[in-house]
C-alpha cells in the first residue's frame, strides 16, 4: 500500500479526553474515531488490525475443531425471557422495540438463542461433542463509557458455546478452550494469564479469565511470579486429546493467580514471598462451564446411548476481539507510539523513501516493494514528499514492527538501512538481505495461519 | 471438513412459510435459521458462503484502489438531523433511545457518517481522490419482511463512497464502481445487469442498479438482448485509467436495460423487437453520483488548487452482500437443490465414501482428502454412515459444485467418479486425475484472488 493512496489521518496533538495509552495512540495513529459515546468507527488502519485479531481468532478456534457461525446483533425478547434474564439484566441492555411494537434487544451475548438452536436441530448424543462460535458486535450500555475500545458501548467479542453430553464431556471442551486461548493471545504478542474467577450466582469452579498485565489494567491481580515463565510455544496439541488438553490446564492453571474478585489472602500467603506480585491486569477473554442451567431452561435436552431424555452440559467463551487492540497497545508501545507485535502488524513492514522523486531512490523503492510483496508480506510505502523526520515520526507513532529506509547515500554504496521499531536498532545491509531477514522474521507468523 | 464434526443440519421436509427457492433451499440446506420477522442466524454453511461473498466483494473493491474500514451499526441522531433524512426516512427506520434518553439509530446506510468523517479530517485536494468503503450490517424495520434474506429487517451490505474534487473525478470514481460491480458479480458467476435506475428527488442521470435475471425477482425490467451476451472476463483493467473505465460503462450501458420504474416505452420500441424482453429480476447493487449535496450539508470541503474552498462531489455504491446468496440461488437451482458456481463454493469439493468403515475405502478416501486440501481446495467429506442415496441427496441439496464418489467397486479397479452438480454428468478416472481435473476447474478461480 502506498501512504499517497491510503487514508491515515495521524493527529499531531494528543487529545485531550483520552486518558489511557491505548485510547490516545488509537486516536493519534488515526485507527479510531469516536461517532457517538463508547460508539467507533474503525478507520482503515485501525480496521487492518481488528481483522488480523480477528483472523487469529477465527484460525485457533477452527484448529481447535469449533465451528464457525453467525448470529444476528437484534434478538427478540422472548428466549430472554425465557431463561429469566430479560429481567435480571440491568439498564446496560439496550432494549428496543420495533414499529409492531415487538420488543427486541442488541444483543450483549448468546446463550439464549445458541441453546434454542442447537436445541431445535440435536436431537441425538451422536452430533455431539459440539462447540459453536462466532464474532460479532455486541452492545452493553454502560453507564460511563471510557477508554476507548476497552470500555466501549458497541463491541467485537467471540463467544463460543460448547455443548456436551456429560459434564466430564463438557470439561474436555473448557481444558480445550482453554489451550486454545493460549495459543491465540501468544500468537498476537501477549502473554494472558488464565486467573480463577467468579462463577457469580451459578457457582462452580469452573471458569477462568484471562488475563494482560499492564499498569492501566481495571483489575487488580495477585500471582505468583513463576507464572509468568510459562510459555506455551509452538507445542503440538492434539484438541482431541483429555489429557494432553488437562496437563495443559493444570500447568497453567496450579500456580496461585487471581482477581481481586477472587483474591484469598490466606492461600496467597503459602506462595513464597519473593515470588508474590500484585498488579494491574486487562480482562481479554474468559471461559466458563455452567452445566445444565441453559439447556433445561430452553429445552435443550438429547437421547443419550441408553434412550433417556437428558440436558446437555454446556460452557460458554468468550475472546474481547475489539478490546485486545487496546490491551495490545497498553503491553507495548513508548513514548513515540504504537509497537505492534508481528503476529497483529497491520502492515510487517515499512518503507521509506528518503528522497522521494529521486529517480534511483524511487526505482530502488518500488523494486522492494515488489520483492516484498511478492514473499507475502505486506508493505506500507511512505512515498509522500515529506522530511525524513515526519516520516520516522509517523512510522514510528503508527509502529509497525519493521521499517526499511532507502535514501541516496546509501543506495551508492548499495545500502539500505533495517530498523527494529522495538529496539531502535538499525542495521545497513543490502536490499536482498534486508528482504531475506524479513523473511525469516515472519515465517513462523505465516506457518502458524491456518487455511480456514 | 468431515461432516461427523460438523453441524449441517438438513431438513427433509419443505418448509412452508418459505415462498420462493432460496429462502426453502436455505432454510432446507441448514444454512440459515430465523430468529425473529426479518432476522436470521447464519448457520456454519450458511456462514461459509456469506464470507466467500463478503471476501470476492472485499477484493475487488481493493483492486479498484477503494479503501476498507469499518463503521458501527449504531448511530447518533444527530447527524441524520444536519442532512434532513431523520424526518425524512419513515418507519423502516430503527430509532433506539438509550438509557441516557439521547436519540441513536441503527444505520440503514451511512452517507451521513462518513461524509462527516472526510469532513474532519481531509482538507486539501491534495488527499484525493478517495473511496472508503465498509461491509457492515445494516437494519431496515420493513413492515413485511419475507423471502428470507432477499427481504429481511438485519442484513448485511457493501457500502462505499467516493470523495472526488470535480464532477468528472466523481464520475470516474462512478465508472469504476460499475466495472469492479460487474467483476464481483461475474466471480460469483451471476450475471448482474445495470440498468438505468431512479435517482429520486436529487435527481441527475448517474444512478444504475445491477439485477439478477430470475423469476421471483422484485422488479420487472425490459432490456435489449443483446444484453446478455456481454461479458467482462477476465480482461485487464487500470482503474485509474479513466478512457479505459469509460468504455466499459459505454459498452455496458448503451444498449436498453430498465427497470419498471424508469422504463419509457418509447424508447424501448426503438430496439428491434426481436431483441425486446421483459422479465424479472433482482436489484444486488446500486451506483449512484449525486453531487455536493451532502458535503454542503455536513461540512465536507476542501481547499482546490486556486486555495477555494469548495464542497467535494460524491457518490455512495452498494451491494447487497446477505441478499446475493439468495439471489444466486434463485439464479442457480433446479429441484434436487442448489447448484453454487465454483466462485463462491463452501466447499469447492464433496467426497462421498459409499462404503464408511471399510478399510480400503476409508484410507483411499483419507488420501483424497489430504491430496485434494494439500492443492488448496476446499472439502467437505460425507464420512458419515449412512446409505448412499442419503449422501447423495445431501450433496444434491447442498450443491457443491463437484463431488467425488468412492466405492469398492470403483476402487477394485483403481477409479472413482467425478460428478458436476451442475451436470449430473459423472466419469469414472482415477483419483489422481479426478484431484488434477478440480485443481484445473478451480485454478482460475484461485487466481483471480487478490491478497488482501
Amino acid at each position: 500500500m502506498r501512504l499517497t493512496r491510503y487514508f491515515l489521518p495521524v493527529l499531531k496533538e494528543t487529545p485531550a479526553d483520552a486518558q489511557i495509552p491505548s485510547h490516545r495512540l488509537m486516536l493519534r495513529a488515526g485507527m479510531i474515531r469516536q461517532s457517538a459515546a463508547g460508539i467507533y468507527s474503525w478507520l482503515p488502519f485501525g480496521y487492518r488490525v481488528l481483522q488480523r485479531i480477528e483472523r487469529i481468532v477465527h484460525e485457533e478456534q477452527q484448529r481447535a475443531g469449533h465451528i464457525p457461525m453467525l448470529m444476528p446483533t437484534l434478538q427478540s425478547a422472548d428466549l430472554w425471557k425465557q431463561s429469566g434474564r430479560y429481567d435480571a439484566y440491568g439498564p446496560e441492555m439496550l432494549r428496543i422495540t420495533d414499529r409492531h411494537d415487538r420488543e427486541m434487544l442488541y444483543g450483549p451475548t448468546n446463550e439464549e438463542m445458541i441453546t434454542d438452536i442447537v436445541a431445535n436441530y440435536v436431537t441425538s448424543y451422536k452430533a455431539l461433542p459440539l462447540t459453536l462460535y462466532h464474532i460479532q458486535w455486541k452492545f452493553r450500555d454502560e453507564v460511563r463509557p471510557r477508554f476507548g475500545v476497552m470500555r466501549g458501548r458497541e463491541f467485537l467479542m467471540k463467544d463460543g458455546y460448547n455443548f456436551d453430553l456429560t459434564k466430564e464431556a463438557a470439561l474436555h471442551a473448557y481444558n480445550r478452550h482453554l489451550v486454545s486461548y493460549l495459543r491465540t493471545y501468544e500468537r498476537m504478542g501477549l502473554q494472558a494469564i488464565p486467573m480463577r474467577a467468579d462463577s457469580g450466582p451459578i457457582g462452580g469452579d469452573y471458569t477462568h479469565e484471562f488475563l494482560v498485565l499492564a499498569e492501566t489494567g481495571e483489575s487488580e491481580v495477585f500471582y505468583d511470579s513463576e507464572i509468568t515463565d510459562l510459555r506455551f510455544g509452538d507445542r503440538a496439541i492434539d484438541y482431541d486429546n483429555e489429557a494432553q488438553c488437562q496437563a495443559v490446564l493444570s500447568e497453567f492453571t496450579s500456580r496461585y493467580a487471581r482477581t481481586d474478585e477472587t483474591h484469598d489472602e490466606a492461600a496467597f500467603d503459602e506462595v513464597p514471598e519473593a515470588r508474590r506480585r500484585t498488579a494491574r491486569g486487562i480482562e481479554v477473554g474468559q471461559i466458563f462451564y455452567f452445566g445444565t442451567d441453559y439447556s433445561e431452561k430452553l429445552g435443550a435436552f438429547v437421547q443419550n446411548e441408553a434412550g433417556a431424555r437428558v440436558p446437555l452440559h454446556m460452557g460458554s467463551h468468550g475472546i474481547g476481539v475489539s478490546r485486545l487492540l487496546g490491551a495490545i497497545i497498553e503491553a507495548s508501545h513508548d513514548d513515540k507510539g504504537i509497537i505492534w507485535p508481528e503476529g497483529v502488524a497491520p502492515f510487517e513492514v515499512g518503507l521509506v523513501n528518503l528522497r522521494q522523486g529521486d529517480a534511483s531512490t524511487d526505482s530502488a523503492c518500488e523494486g522492494i516493494l515488489r520483492e516484498l510483496e511478492a514473499k507475502g508480506l505486506s508493505v506500507l510505502y511512505d512515498d509522500r514528499d515529506e522530511r525524513a523526520g515526519g516520516k520516522f515520526a509517523t512510522m514510528d507513532l503508527i509502529g509497525l514492527p519493521w521499517r526499511i529506509t532507502v535514501g541516496p547515500r546509501g543506495l551508492a554504496n548499495g545500502m539500505v538501512e533495517l530498523t527494529s521499531r522495538r529496539t531502535g536498532e538499525s542495521e545497513e545491509m543490502t536490499p536482498e538481505w534486508a528482504i531475506k531477514r524479513l523473511s525469516e522474521i515472519y515465517a513462523p507468523h505465516h506457518a502458524a495461519a491456518l487455511a480456514i
